[in-house]
Formats: C-alpha cells, structure tokens, sequence
C-alpha cells in the first residue's frame, strides 16, 4: 500500500509532464523541471536566461532563446490545459506567416516603410515555412478568439525582425508587434483568415490528394476485377451476382464524389475576413486593404482566395467550417463502409468469407500462420469514427457564436485541421498498405458462387416458378447443389442446367 | 410539365397532411382498442370485416376497408416499435406513387397491358396526392431496406387498380402486386429511388421557401436597420461600433449561403436508383429502364433528376443522405445563431440589453406587464438542437452499410426529412412571428451607445493614447461619460469632443 | 399504494395510445380542412361550432367540442411547426395529469375549498389515463418552457372540472386555470415535474421491462449453447475457439450492465422540480408544498420521487435527462454490437458464416427459399443509431441553458421519451421475432471448428512450435486440413492428433 | 505566382513534418530530417546508429539509442498517420507500466524465473513512471487492438530489463518480449486493462481533483453572495429576484452531481480484462491468474481494481468507456451552462448585464481599458463542445464491435483520456484564473433591482392585481419607476412601496 500511494504520488507529479519537451516558456507547468530527461548543455542555458518584456500587465521573464514575447508567456501561465499535444496546430501557424507577409506588403502599398516591411515579410516567410515552429507554445485552449496566438505571432515575427535588423528582442523597436506586423489587423479577422488558409492548404496538401489516390488505387482494382463474377450479399445475406469490379465500382464513386463534396465546400472557405477588424467594420483600415490582402494571399498560396463578401458573418459565425467539416463526415462515411466490406470480404482465412486476400503487413499472431489482421481497415474505422466526433465538435462549437464573434475558433479549427490530416493519411496509408495489394481468392470466390442457391433464378424461363423453388428448397434441406437437385428431381438435364444457369447473364439489364 | 405543375401544386397542399390515426391493422399495438375514442359506425363494421390474405407464409386476416395487403398485415405484428408517430413519412408515401406512376408509364413503353398500366397509374396517382395515406401503417423501424414499406404500398396500388377494373380486393388479378406494380424494380433500389425524391420535394417544397422566406424578412430588417448606429459586442463585451444593418447583414449572409449549401447538396439527391435492381446489376430490368423512369420522374415533379451513373453506389451507400443532411446541420448552427443574438438582444426590458423590441405573441406572465418571452427563438433553437441530432442519427446509419446494401434506409430518410420539415416550418414561424416585427429601440440603443467608453478611441488621433487612455479610465472608475470626464480632466472642450467622437465615422475602412 | 398500483395499471395499459389526429384546433394548419377523410357527422358538427375564449390578447374561437382554451388554441396559430407526429408526448401530458392531481391533494391541505380540489382531481385523474389525449394538440415547438402545454393542461382540467360541477366551459368558474389548477405553481416548475415522471415512468414500464426480456432471452440461449465449441473471431479473422454459451454470455453481461446503468441515472430522475417557482425560490408557494407534492407523486406512482434538493439547478439545467440520455446511449452501443454480431453469425445461407439459423418471419424473397433477411437486427441497429442521433439532440439543448432557465424542455423531454420508447420496444421484438427463435446451427460450426489452422496450437507442447507451424502454413497453403497434413509431414498419427487437439482445452485457464 | 508554387513546394515538403522531433525511429515520415532544426551531436550520433533487429517479416534497423524492436519500427513504416501528435497518450503507456509489473509479479508466483521477474518489474516501473516516454513512438491509428503499443511496451521492457542484466539488446535474451514480458498475457487482453487503469488513474488524478476545485470556489462564492437580492431571469428576459448566493447554488449542485455521475460509472472501469486473453477464454493462463493480477494492480495504484466477471465481454465491447466518456458528456453540459451563465452576467463593461466583475488575466484590448475578456470562460466552453464531440467519437467506436474483440481500442482511449484531461485542467484553470476572483457589482446588481418592473407582483396583496398591473404597464410604457408611477397614480404613498416591496420577501415559500 505505501507502494501504491508512493507510485501514485511520483505519477501525480508526471501527470502534467508533456511527451515533449522543447517548452522552456516559465508558464509552461514543469517542463523546465522534466524529471527523466538527461540534462543538456544548451537547453539548461536557455533555462539559466531571461530577459524582462513588458504588457500592460506588467513584467515577465521570457527565455532568451525564444522569440516570443510577453503576452506569450502570460498565456502559458493563465492557460495550463492539456499540455503540449493541444498546441496550436502547426498549420494555423504557417497560414498566419502566409497572412503576416502578405499583409506587410499591403502595408508597404499604403505607406509603410520599406525597411520594417522588408523585415517583417522574411520573419514572417520563416514562420510560414516552419523554421520557428518552437516558438509557438500556446494550446488550442485559450481565448475563444485566437487572440494570444495572433499576439504570438506577431511578437515572433517583430522579434525576428528586429534581429535582422541588429536591434534588441523585446525593445519592440524598429519593429512594433502591434504598429507594425499587425498594422491594419485584429485579431477577429486574423485568426479567421489563418483559419481558412491553413484549412484550404491542409485539403490541398494533406486531404484531397489522399483521397485521390485510394480512388485511383480502387479504380484500377475494379477495372483488374472486372471479369470476376461473385456472389452479391444484401442485408448481409446471400443475393444475386454482380462482379467484384462491380462492387469495387461502388467504392470509386464513393470517392469520387467524396472529392467532390470537398471541393463544393471550398469557394466559402476561400473567403477571408482580413480586412474586417475588430467588428467586421474594418476600422483603423484602408478602402481596398481586404482585397489587396486576399490577392496577396492568392498569389503566395496558389489557391483562389477572395476577400469574403461580408465580414460580419466572417467573424461572428464560422459556418464555413462546420460546412468543411460535413463534408469530411460526409467521406467519413464512406470510407467506414469501404474499410469494413473490405475487412469482411478478406475475413478468414478459413472461417470467414474469404473473397479477398489482403496484403500481410505485419505479424498476426505468433502461432496462427495465415492469420492476417486487416490492420490498414482498422486504422481507417477509427479515423472515421474519430471525423464523426470532430464534426460534432465543431457543430457544437459553430452553433454558439454570441454578436459580432463566434469564440470557439481554436477549437473549431483544431478540429477540422485534425480531421482533414486524419482522412487525408489514412488515404495513403489505406492505399499503400492495403488496396494496392487486394488480390482475389479466385477458387473461394467461385465455390461460393458455384454453390448459392440463388442462381435457380435463372431457371424460372424455362422450367417455371414452382419447380425451379422445389429445386431450391430441396437442396437447402439437404444441403446439396441445385444442378445435382435438379437433376435427381427429374427437371432437367446436366447439359440444360449449364446452358441455362449463367451467372454471366445476370449482371446488368437486358 | 403542366401535369409536373398540377402534381406540385396538388402535393403542396398536401405536405402538411397528418397521418392519420384510424388505423385498424390488427398488428397495430392495441390501435383497434382504441379505449377512450367514441366508437364510430364505420369503424366498428371495418373492424368487425376482415378478408382473408395470403403470402408465403400463410393467410392473413386484412380489414376489409383497407387497400394494403397480407405482407404488411405481417409487418404490422412483426414490429410494433414505438406508435403511429413512427410511422414511414407521408413524403416517402407520397414519393413512392410518383415513383410506381412512373415505372408503370415505362413499363407499358415496354409491353405492359394498358389496361393494366393505366390503372396502376390512376391508382399511383392516388398515392402521390396523398389521398390513401391511411393505408400505409408500417413504421419505420422495420427492415432496413424499407421492403415491407414497398410491399405495402405494390398493395395498395395493386387493390386499389383492382377495385378500379372492378375485381376482388386480394384476388391479385387482374393487377398483381409484384408481377405488375413492382415490375423491373426491387425495393432495393425502389426504397432508395423513393428516398431521393421525396427528400427533393420536401427541400424545394419545405425548406428552401422558409429560409428564403426568412432570408428576405432579414435582408428588409438589415435595410430598414441600416443607419442605426449600435454598439458592437466581441467576447460578449462592449467593442466598437456598427450599425444594426450591418449586424443584420451577417444573419442575411448565413442565410444566402444556407440555402447555396442546401442547393450544392442536391445534385446527387436528384441522382435516382430505380433501375438497379436486386444489387444494383439491374436483374430483370429492360435496357433504357433507368433512364426512362428518371425522366417521368423529373416530368412528373418538376425537378431534374437522372439516373444514378452507379447503381451500387446508390444502394449500398446513402453518402448523398448524409451530406444533405450535413447541410441542414450548417444551417442549424447558421439559425442557432441568429435566434440567439435575437433573443439576447431583445433582453429585458429593463435588465437585459434591451436593444430590440421583439413583437408579443401570447401572455408571457399573468403579473408581468412587458415581459417578452422570446418564444419564437426558443422553438428555432430546439429545432436546431434536434436537426444536429438526426445529423448524428443519420451518420451513424450511412456509415453502417454493409456490402451491397445499406439497412439503415427508413430510419436515414425519416430524420432527413425530419430536419427539412423542421427547419422550413420554423423558419416561416420565425420569420412571420418574430422577424417582420422586430423594433429598433432606438432610445436604448442610443444610451448604450453614447455611454460606451471605447469611443474613446476616436480621441487618440487629437490628444494621443495616454491621455485617451486616462480619459477611459478615470471614466470607468468613476461610472461617469467620456465627455464629461474629458472636459473635467481638461483635456478638451465640448465642442471638441463633439466633433471628434463621431461613431459613423467609426462603420468602415477610409 | 393500491391506488399507485390501480394507476399503474391503466397507465400501462395506456402507454400505447396515439396521440389521435383528430385535430380541429383551427391553427392547426389545415387539420379542420383535411382532404381525403370522408366527412363524419360529429367532426363536421364540431368544426361549424365553436365557443368564444379569451386571454390577455383578446378573443379566440375554440372548438365546441374540446375543453382546452384561448392560450391553447393562440400556440397553435402561433407555432406551425412539423405537424401532428410532433405532439407534445403523451407521457409528458399523463405526467402532468399525475401531478396536478397531487397538486390539488396538497392545495387541499392548505385550505383549498375541497369541491374545487376534487373537481381538479378527477379531470385531473382522467389526463392521467390518457382518457383526454385528444385536447392535446400543442407541438413540443412551442416556447422553450413548455409554458404552453402547462396552460394546455391547466385549461383542459378546467373546462372538464367545471363541466363536471355543471358550469360552463370557457368561464373559469368555478375552477380558475391559473388560480386553482395551477395553484402554487408556475410552468418552470411544473414542466421539469413533469419531464422528470414521464421518463421515470417509461423507463419503468417501457424500457427496463424490454432490456429485461432480451437480457432473460440472450440467458437462456447463453445456457443452451453451453456445449458447443465454435471458431472464436478477433480482428473479423479466425482465433481460438470458445464456445457460443460463452459468446452468448458476453451479451448477457452488456444487458445486465444496461439495466444497471439506466438505474445508476434514475436517482436524480426521481428529483422534482414541484414546489421551486418562477426561477426556483418558490414564491408563492407554501413551506412543506414542495416535500408534499412529492410524496404524493411517489404515491400515485409507486416510485421513489422526492422534491429535488436544489431547485434552482433543476429549473436551469437538465443534466439528469442528458445523464438519463448517455445511460441510453451507451445501451445503444450494446444493442448495435449484439444486432450486428447475431446477423453476420447468421449470414448465408451458404456464403455467409451461417453458425446461427434465425427464425423466419416474413418472406424474404419471392425467388429465393432459406434467404432470411435479418430484418428484426436491422430494426434494432437502427433504434440504436436514432439513440445516438437523439442524444446528441438533448446534449445541445442540455448545453444552451441561460441564467434561471433552461429553455430546451420539451425537445429534450421529446428525445428522451423517444429513446426509451424504442430502446423498451425494440428489445421486445427482437427478443420475440428474433433471439427466442435462435438455432445454433451444429454442422457448420463444426466444420467450421475442424477445418480451422489454429487449433494447431494444441500441438505446441508435443512436437513444438517450429513443426507446428510447418504444419500450419502447409495446411494453409495446399487448403488441407490439419490433421491430414501433420500425418503427411510424418509429425504425428492420426491417433496422436485426435488425442492432442482437443479444443474442449482451450476454452479456460488451466 | 512563382513564388507562390515555391512556398507550395517547401510546405508541401514540410506538411508531414510534426511539431516535436524526439522521434527517431527510420518509420516516422521524414522525423529525421527536420530541416530546420540546428544539428545535435547526440541525435545525429543515435540517428546514424542503428542495431539490427527481427520479426517474422524479416530484418529491420532499430536505432541504437531506442529500447523499442522490430514490431515497433514497423508499425511506424505501416502508420504514417497524423504526427507526434497522434501518439498513444502517456497515461496508456505508464498504465501499461503497471500491468506488466503485476503480471511479472503473478507470473512469478507461478514459476518464473525470479531473476528475470525482478528485471521486468524494475523496467516495468520504469515505463509506469514515465521515464521512458521517448520510447513509445506509435500512434493510436495503428491496428484496433492496439497490438502494435502491447508489443512496444513488451520490447522496452524486455531490452531494457537486457540492459538492467547485462545482455545485448534486441537479443531477445535473457528476457522475451513475448514469453516473457507478455506471458499469460495476450495484446487482446491487456490492452483493455490498459485502458481502463489509465482512464481510472486519469480519472482519479485529474478529472475530480479539478472538479472538486472548482465545486469548492463556487460553494464559497455561493456563501459569499448569500446577501445579496438580484434580479433573476428566465427566457433571458427580466422575472422575480433571488439571491446571487442561490443563483451560485445552482452551479454547486451541477458539480456535486457531476462527480457523483463520473464514480457512478467508475465500478465498470475497475473491471480488468487481464486473463482473458485471446478471445477471451484465458487460453494459456493458469486459474487465478486473472484475479492475482487485478488484485496487484489496486495493491500498487490504490484504486480498487478487480478482475472482470465475463471477459468476452470485456474484449468484445468498451460500453465502460461510452459511460464514463456519457458521465463526462453531462459534465460538459453543466460547466458550458456555468461558463455561459458567467460570461453573460460579468458582460460590459457598460452595455451589458454587468453584475460579476470578473477578473482581469490579460490585456483586453490596446485601446479600451476595462474590456474584460472572459478568455476564461472561452476556454472552458470550448473545452465542453470538445468533450461532446469526443463523446460521439467513442459511442460510434463502442457500438461497432464485431464477434469476439472490438477493434476501436485506441481511439476510444486517446478520446477518454482527451476529455478527462481537458475537463479537469480547465476546471483549475478556470477556478484559480476566473471563479476565486469574481466580485459582485452591488451597484449595478442593486441598480437593476430596484428599476426591475415585476417588483409590482408584491403590490397584488395591497391594492389588487388591476391597480398592481396599471403601475407596472404605466411605468413601462413612460420608462419611470414602479415606485414614481404608484405615487403619481395616487394609488399609494412612498412609505407604504417601501414596506410592501420587500425583493428580500421574495426568496423562498411561505
């Protein structure tokens, strides 16, 4: 018992311990005090060195090796919620560079000088490509605007800045967080406008591509299984044939129009709010400051984005990405059902349906040879069943909004970026470790259609209703073939059953 | 197109009309002992007349004033889940004549006795106009493929075609149920095709003209609103101007792209099974079938459906379900939303913000004069609450097929139009008892606004941050004007604050 | 006690009754005017006839022939949401008749005038038995309150109670709606008393029974299959065997686990708000009102109901029907898994796993003998994903509760009912038409047993694991048994083997 | 434009790129060459150092300075989904820890090697205590059974038990991964026992610690605000007034019951797999085996533990985590009320409801000096809608469960712990950082009091309810005070409004 309370107690200590550690913020809940990570030379230094910022709030003491500043650290300080796996998604990050740049070079347009501009742009392109990402430390769980990350990423960019241009971290001088990197912003149309470009990137990167290549892979099974004639199964139950290029058909244009769905969501979340601060008014901007800003972005992105129509909606609702988000619980769907027909069909490898051989891609069971775990179905499932979740998430979140600000935007699009990564890598990694490899078990295959009682159907034409079901009947009973039934009960001959019965003839209208 | 018309408009009276109560199935759960309904003439004689019926498994007792047959006879003892008000949607009844109409009109294209085909038609007819809507008793938790639901109404059309030629009811003759009604279709894909086009009507009958109907008694608000300068409100507190038009003008953007998500959805709810039989091959169906009844189809209701480009796509997923259904789920956040503000806004009247003045519509307390319950916003919120339910109900089930057949069929179609029925009539009840009369409380809205202290703001270009900022403070924490404690602080005259603090100077970029 | 039991009774003898459409409320949307019901002398009689009412907006026609009045008939001008289906429950308006009834008891006690009192319980009485139902016609779209449906009720007991002592109907005397049906009482009060009995009391009559059933059913069929040995399945794949009693068993286990949740939630269920008026202090009400009403309703009942400890908490959240819900959902996920697993173990007949044989309740094909359609466990899964749909529905409303007040009352009670309904209903008829009917079926799960590679296990101690799985992977890969593959490999004899694999070994620790 | 495709290009390199780099492992996408991460001597060291390791799929190469194996490297080649982020959460891990300890310690008792027991038990306690986190490099999408991470944890162990005695890694001797580290164990099995330690232990350690925090801070605010007389509101509209300390009162009830829900569903949790292994029969156990196990694990966490009554139930379904993730659903619930509730009632600072002064965290706002943001409250309801969205993520997880294992093990686990975790750090976060802090506004409290219009009910005793009402429309209509309209109607005089208003006799029953 004092065992237990001891472990209990030494786990009480770790429980708020990150999985990572390359938070030193002050704020951050004991990651400076990692219990079982060896010391290391230049990570002790930056603990041992601070310098002092200030907000309005008074003084804190920032690592010298961070970029960040004040507010940062008040925000590791005010919200200790989840730990470092709830940071803000990269992508959100990286779409702020893209927005800060762009931003910057309108600026320069309506006056603002060159040199900070200029400085402001290559911080903002280092952020945009990933080489600060240490440097955002800040959970999803914070301010339902996003604020303290647009605040994080503006102290970042000035400070970068500013050590380009040989001036001090922290001394806000030559270039202001506030004057200069969010000059003409706030954060309400920000975050929103980071938002939709990380969302828009991360379909155009990460979703869409995934999703086109298992259609592609499925379409080239379908085409490979087009001859391969098998029994169809509705309700779960034994049913008429179609081909295996048929079923896998069904699949492809699932896809297809998985794709579709997606990109019909798109030209809303193409729509950015930059432009409309504070309010949706645009206060404190320039007349054409919201379009130039948009095009920049285009531009930078390659993607169409448009200053959105209206910027109070822009703010105020995010129903864009609950939309995005229907989408990807729409594909969701689709991909439970392929995933789980095709573990079903591969069930076995003696007592299941057997249909199809999947690729073995790691080891089963250390006594069972032939045992294949459909593993990639299984990733794919709780994909799915995790999109539905997220979907619910950013319902929820989508549905709450008060006046001019919906103020669940971290987690809206925490959740829509997890789910489009989600879907996007189980894609590929369905395709690469699973689909690709599918061959059919042509001799099971042919048993069980060989053998369905079904195919009497065929004979209704020649022989009538009423025998062709006492055909079926009795080898049901007696558990025989419906030729050799036929035959016994005097119907037919063996030559007339294979000239009648082809299941060939079954699989399409006439 | 002019039968489409006279369909429409027949039906659209029709959409509202109940199921009905006089059901006397005997499997009805006890619906023949009725205990406290007055017994009545003609039901009694209906309960005490029964033909025999017979299916596969045997006869049946059918009340003789009833049109359906022994096969829903059946159902009605196999599942007596959860009342009449689970009964199959009259809208899926409804679709399922125009459906039947249809198949016959191309059946007889294809060599069906007119005599036969005119009375399925005539019969069909009835069905879509909902005039034999007592006939169809079956709930939806039956089997998953809405077969029994089928069955139910190749009955109904066939007795009713029989009684029309002036045979027996029962005698299947001259009119047979399957060889007939239900010729070259399954209710595999009947059941689906059904689906599609009843949630078509309901969208364009329903749902579209409400949120269109609410959109314009916005669009009129934001326009009658549109010099009202207002204070603004980010993280529910106190920001910086707008004016009530432009509040307003995000309620219409949400509704602008409610409906273009409702229409973006519909391309592949106007795609239709029918023809795919059995698995999707098309079994026993004539080449051209599919397109033909897609065609009567469209004819028949006005709207542009096609056959399905993949049957087994259509039968085994009902991917095109939930993304409908996904939009209704945007749409709930979008009105979710609006209802909120509305009624938050119209607080009070004396301890809430008190800034509109929703109209009354029923006593709200025997003791309290001026109290205003928002009631309308109440139902509007429950019935989003409810359509983001059935949005979980319906994913649920699209994600559950299995191989060649999805059975989550009844259970999918009825939340979907649940969603579409609720929103539209919300929206209309909305928009008739709450919108049109919203007032403007100018007075409140003036005093809120000229008591604000981030006006303050406007000052900052004339006397600078510092002295703007002591201004807002000593303000705060006296409770005292911006004006008042300006001039005491003197930092300015009246005239000058005046002139300087001018809120519509406040409503855009410059 | 008695008389509890005596209600109980009728009430379960009621539960069942439709909500009737006999509406002729005229607001109620085309109800009076319904197409294609032949006229009928008393329903015409009635719609010509009408009485004049008042409330504070003025005069109202009500129908001659029903006893609700003015704020009845204004909510169904006003809310023409949905139609007849979305009728306020009738559990909810037999609850309210239980507790006006006991309301009028307590009001006795403190001085109401005894002929008054008695007049309201016996009209009060008769709401309880459902004997009213028709003079319900308000929607659960109403106010967020469900103030209308408590006016509903208070006039409908008025009208009947002054009928009874031969007054007039509409003149509030000599019963007062408001100051003696709804003595000591307010709708924010009365309706969360209300939700609270009616689930209570369908759990009890309803749901528990259902689970019961199956639970009994799913037991015995544990304890038939005790003997017999079949292939387990993890993965979808083949694994070692255990027997179907066993497979059974774990059912069992999640229907005992259900009941066992659904109790865990009711204790809070049994809190009623009665007694915490207007926003939960009570005014108006008499010290020991609340305790006493209570105590009636558990009387009148037979269930524990005691007045709620805190009735501000019980007026603005309704976390006990979220809780109520989750118990629900979580029993949905049992049903799901067990429907799901009785229908693929049945799958076939011949291409399927086909270890059950289901029992045939309808036909399922007109050209296929032996195809059982698993119609019951497709009613079932779909019960089960309308629970998770229904949960998500009353979490949003549990969520939206504002200061004193939760208004999602009705949709919430609405979605709870549903779910207990169906989940009750459901677990009936598929323990009747299905579990009861279940056969193992012997000869496929033997050959099932005996071809399978992984009873190769049992071979390990003998003639260890190498040789073990040389003989697997040759079986596995020349499709040959086991046995005869270890006699050909020379490994063992056919004696040796019989000895040695046993799977009656392996389905326990040793 | 070209620019634009070179940003593309270098995200496009960078988008699998994870946030945090101490993955190593050759599998994990790219991990190893972070670009823009300044070389480390000790990484590049370990990444240019590789062992060889094998499986039955053949060789692969383990990095030196990693206890993990084959298994574990090439489950992160076959699961390239999500990043770092993804990986199993630490608290399974440690979980693990201690599973595998009480299993060396049972087996020990059955006859292992005390030598090698005691090495596994020290490397065990090590994985328990979290020192090895960097090890653990898998993702929860791997396979459903969560086989992939029960072989990592058996390969740390069994290397690292190497190393404690002196042997080569991945030598597989003197400890075995499989003979040893998982004897008598099956990933079927403990990976469920997993689970549910880590969700007790998250459970005990994070969720009700933070939930009682803050049920205490609102029991004294609620003590504290005993006094003082508010208006109350209901339909957010203005009604009778209680006490600030009852309105408080309400949210300490909703958090007592939300821990009594959360340990109503705790008993289930306690149950432990652990000895069903395979398919739940304990094939390859010893009797007694199970309990020792459980009784081990509560000897060492404290927690009460015990073995599971029906194992196949415990493998086949998690409805113990749909509970628990159901009683966490209503706890969502009850603290969005709460946080919105606050929010509203602290808005303002001058147009809002402004009667909670919450406290001020971080700057609002540059130019606005007291704008509270109530960031707190943001986080907390973002927090809810998460909880709910993982919710649905587990039920639909839960429900779908086939045969003899449900194969959604670690998402119903990662989505658990998620919530459990943000539940009980936004609750400190928000107790410490909002709820200890919040003052009551008398002022504005009194202020809104005593302006409130349905003071006048008080009136009703005194002068009758007409006089009553005439003040109080009278007064609406001319904005003046109940108290001047009475005195100028001549209906009262000054002294008597004061003694017969009394807001402090409207609290409570009579």
């Amino acid at each position: 018992m004092s065992q237990a309370l001891r472990l209990l107690a030494r786990s009480r200590r770790l429980v708020r311990v990150p999985p990572s550690a390359s938070a030193s913020a002050p704020g951050l809940g004991g990651a400076a005090s990692l219990p079982f990570r060896p010391p290391n030379a230049a990570r002790m230094a930056s603990q041992n060195s601070f310098r002092i910022e200030y907000d309005t709030f008074g003084e804190l003491k920032v690592p010298n090796d961070k970029y960040y500043g004040a507010q940062t650290v008040r925000s590791t300080m005010n919200f200790k919620i989840g730990g470092v796996t709830e940071r803000m998604p990269i992508p959100v990050i990286k779409a702020f560079g893209i927005l800060k740049r762009a931003a910057a070079e309108v600026n320069q347009d309506y006056g603002l000088d060159p040199k900070i501009a200029n400085a402001i742009m290559k911080a903002a392109d280092e952020v945009a490509e990933g080489k600060l990402n240490d440097h955002f430390p800040l959970v999803v769980w914070q301010t339902g605007s996003g604020t303290q990350t647009n605040m994080n990423v503006n102290e970042v960019i000035s400070n970068r800045a500013i050590e380009m241009l040989g001036g001090e971290l922290g001394s806000k001088k030559p270039v202001h967080p506030n004057d200069h990197v969010n000059k003409s912003q706030s954060s309400n149309d920000t975050f929103p406008t980071a938002m939709h470009i990380a969302a828009a990137m991360e379909v155009h990167e990460v979703l869409l591509p995934g999703l086109q290549k298992l259609h592609d892979a499925l379409q080239a099974k379908s085409k490979d299984f087009a001859q391969i004639i098998k029994i169809g199964r509705t309700h779960t139950q034994d049913a008429v044939p179609l081909t295996l290029g048929q079923e896998f058909s069904g699949y492809v244009q699932q896809l297809k129009y998985a794709m579709m769905r997606v990109k019909a969501a798109m030209p809303r979340i193409y729509e950015l709010a930059a432009g409309g601060t504070a309010v949706g008014t645009g206060l404190n901007t320039r007349i054409g400051f919201a379009e130039k800003v948009a095009a920049k972005v285009a531009t930078l992105t390659g993607l169409p984005f448009v200053t959105a129509p209206n910027k109070f909606e822009a703010l105020a609702a995010h129903d864009a990405l609950v939309e995005l988000s229907g989408a990807m619980n729409t594909t969701a769907c689709s991909l439970m059902k392929i995933a789980n027909d095709i573990r079903f069909l591969g069930s076995g490898p003696r007592s299941g349906l057997g249909e199809l051989i999947l690729p073995e891609n790691e080891p089963g069971s250390s006594i069972m040879p032939g045992k294949v775990n459909p593993t990639q179905c299984e990733a794919m499932t709780m994909v799915a069943a995790q999109v539905m979740g997220n979907h619910v998430a950013v319902t929820v979140g989508g549905s709450n909004g008060h006046f001019e600000l919906n103020v669940f935007k971290p987690m809206m699009i925490k959740n829509v970026l997890h789910s489009a990564r989600l879907l996007g890598d189980a894609a590929v990694s369905f395709t690469e470790n699973c689909v690709v490899g599918i061959q059919a078990n042509r001799d099971r295959i042919d048993k069980l259609m060989n053998e369905s009682l079904m195919l009497v159907t065929a004979l209704n034409p020649h022989i009538g209703y009423d025998k062709a079901a006492k055909i079926a009947k009795t080898a049901h009973k007696n558990g025989s073939t419906l030729k050799a039934t036929a035959i016994e009960l005097g119907f037919l001959t063996a030559e007339q059953f294979d000239e009648w019965v082809k299941p060939k003839d079954m699989l399409g209208p006439k």
